[in-house]
């Protein structure tokens, strides 16, 4: 979808879009009943909501590609995944609520063991626990001094961190110093465009104080970085689609990719019950809503089908809360699957339902993987394509040609 | 879909092609029995026809973009209408069955209201009768005279007329002089590329010559231009497609859009009856038919369900005669969805049945929108992949690569 022609169609009314987003939600049948984690739960609310609404299965980004949470939010945000790629230092910043800044350089640092010989013995520095990743962090941001720009070092968690440096003229056009190999020196940071020419030197000379100051540490005494990135400067969500946005999630990185698109990020609270109270509370205030409920997405990954399943029963007891705040658009879906028999994300198509007035509802009464597939959008909707759809749905678009 | 793939890959044969379009077609369910006037209507011959048809529901331009009828036209004579697409003044032309010429510039005019300081009170002059707006462009016709070009005004309705530049080097690159707001002076005529310099000259004396004439009536004394374009000069459907065409449309603006592509017309009386007539008369004319039924998106823009379900009962009385003819390939559908619930064009997708003796029928047994869903075609099928599909069931397409 050409974001310009949606542009060019917009208009503006009192309406408002409700995207409720449970990360992974989708799954796969279990061996016991050969059911999903969707299948299998008790959603009297999300089912009677699918009766009246136009169902399906949505692709996040393309058929057979397991999204990362970046790629699987922005497609449902209406922005093509492929074409707006965050580099891995800002999602590392995103994931821990970094806030940065214009012009800032973020990277993916890890914790490594490197010998006398500065050839790396492990990649990951046996990976320490968190408290040591800490206690290396608070040293390096101690010590670590260059002349003209600000570094900043962050945990992240066991052996990963970030790295900021803020100055005037940085780029992140730099490669990875990691080898990705055992036995191999640490690369130095090699420029991918001419213009970062400056920004490799300052990187070079924290690479090499790191060393420094790391050396006499065990087993973490190096550092390798990699996915040297801007903030991106993307379209914003209110020029591309007209609609004043704000986001209710209660994990960093999904508060960082809403920001990126210029979505005010709401204070709440860490339940689902909190987010619909922060839902209820900014009423008023804003036309479109984004909802994460993240724990789908974490008991999918610890293959827990039974909390899984539980997170969406909860989930669903919350539909009458939303349902009565009476929005013009619900969806709900997810960023992608997550099913608890595979332990990680996957390629497999996310449920969705979008309801309004007018949607055209089909003949599909349950929300589930199996049921949605014979919906009107489908068994592989363009996740890209959900929003203009949702615009059209609240008539916050004009007809295209005479 | 890249047109050069199907010309590369199209051959000829004695094959004839129907393709219907009841205009609108699509629509939304009831609440009285929770059924569109599609699937409402006593259909036994569609209903008939779609069992042995591939079925499915197709997408005009995009998902949840609303088409005008030149988009929505265009997508199914396999024309991908974000790249064909048609200015304002050129469709105004088609509206009124105006011939346009090659190197005509088109415009779409409204008689408007302005002040003594020029600036604009009504946009559309309180939407003058038709009468009135005649009388006035047959004065601008006798006393505007720009020397050097012709300039043929011609009502539409309304308030709304047809402005039309013939001459030699003329261009449509002008910007709308319509400032779109009330209190503002009408806008000069401004270009949008260098080219269109010698043309603006003429358009501005014009405008002048139009406030001079009209300078003394009331309400109706300035004009405002949009949409400036000329007839595009588009790849012919007998070239794309390899198909002699042929348009059976009782209404100027369907007979406009198929000229664009260079259908032949068929003269045609007003009723379904002798549409079918024209149909049997030129039988052995054309390889192509395209024939269009007006009157189910005129009774679904007034909101008149029943109406709108009778026409498309009309049309089901038909399809017999259609079918003695020995078409190869019958393609029933809309250009868009008129849901007779929301009284205008909408995004939702269109109901298609795609018959031939080896189509490979799906399981539909039912003409109707929900009906549809389960088809071969799916629920979101692409207009514009509708004719090379059709031509493949014509056995009109070689195979691709050895």
């Amino acid at each position: 979808m050409d974001l310009s022609l949606i542009q060019s169609l917009m208009k503006q009314n009192q309406s408002k879009i409700v995207l409720l987003i449970m990360d992974g939600v989708g799954g796969l049948p279990r061996d016991e009943d050969g059911k999903t984690e969707l299948e299998a739960a008790f959603t009297p609310h999300l089912d009677a909501l699918a009766k009246d609404s136009v169902c399906g299965l949505q692709t996040p980004v393309y058929s057979g590609i397991t999204p990362g949470s970046g790629p699987g939010h922005l497609g449902v945000f209406g922005y093509n995944p492929l074409r707006y790629q965050v580099g891995r230092g800002v999602l590392a910043a995103n994931g821990i609520g970094f806030d940065l800044k214009e012009g800032d350089v973020a990277a993916r640092g890890n914790f490594c063991t490197i010998n006398e010989q500065d050839q790396v013995m492990d990649r990951r520095a046996g990976r320490i626990p968190t408290e040591e990743n800490t206690r290396l962090c608070s040293l390096l941001n101690e010590k670590v001094n260059i002349p003209g720009i600000e570094v900043f070092v962050e945990t992240v968690k066991e052996h990963r961190f970030l790295v900021v440096f803020r100055g005037e003229n940085l780029s992140g056009s730099i490669k990875d110093t990691d080898p990705q190999e055992i036995g191999k020196q640490p690369l130095q940071p090699v420029i991918a465009d001419p213009s970062a020419e400056h920004t490799a030197g300052l990187v070079s000379q924290f690479i090499d104080q790191a060393h420094e100051i790391l050396k006499d540490e065990h087993p973490a005494n190096m550092v390798l970085l990699r996915g040297f990135s801007k903030k991106p400067c993307w379209p914003q969500i209110k020029e591309c689609f007209g609609l004043k946005s704000a986001a209710i999630a209660a994990y960093p990185m999904y508060r960082g990719v809403a920001k990126l698109i210029g979505m005010d990020v709401l204070e709440t609270g860490q339940t689902i019950s909190e987010e619909f109270d922060t839902l209820e509370r900014h009423w008023n205030d804003y036309d479109f809503f984004y909802i994460h409920i993240k724990k789908t997405d974490s008991y999918g990954e610890d293959g827990d089908f039974e909390k899984k399943k539980s997170v969406i029963e909860e989930v669903d007891r919350h539909i009458p809360r939303l349902r009565s705040l009476r929005p013009d658009v619900i969806i709900v879906t997810g960023d992608h699957s997550t099913p608890s028999t595979l332990k990680m994300h996957s390629w497999h198509p996310v449920p969705i339902l979008l309801w309004s007035t007018d949607c055209r509802n089909d003949l599909v009464t349950q929300f589930g993987e199996r049921a949605c597939i014979t919906g009107g959008l489908g068994p592989q909707f363009p996740a890209e394509d959900l929003l203009p759809l949702a615009l059209a749905n609240a008539k916050r678009l004009e007809k295209f040609g005479a």
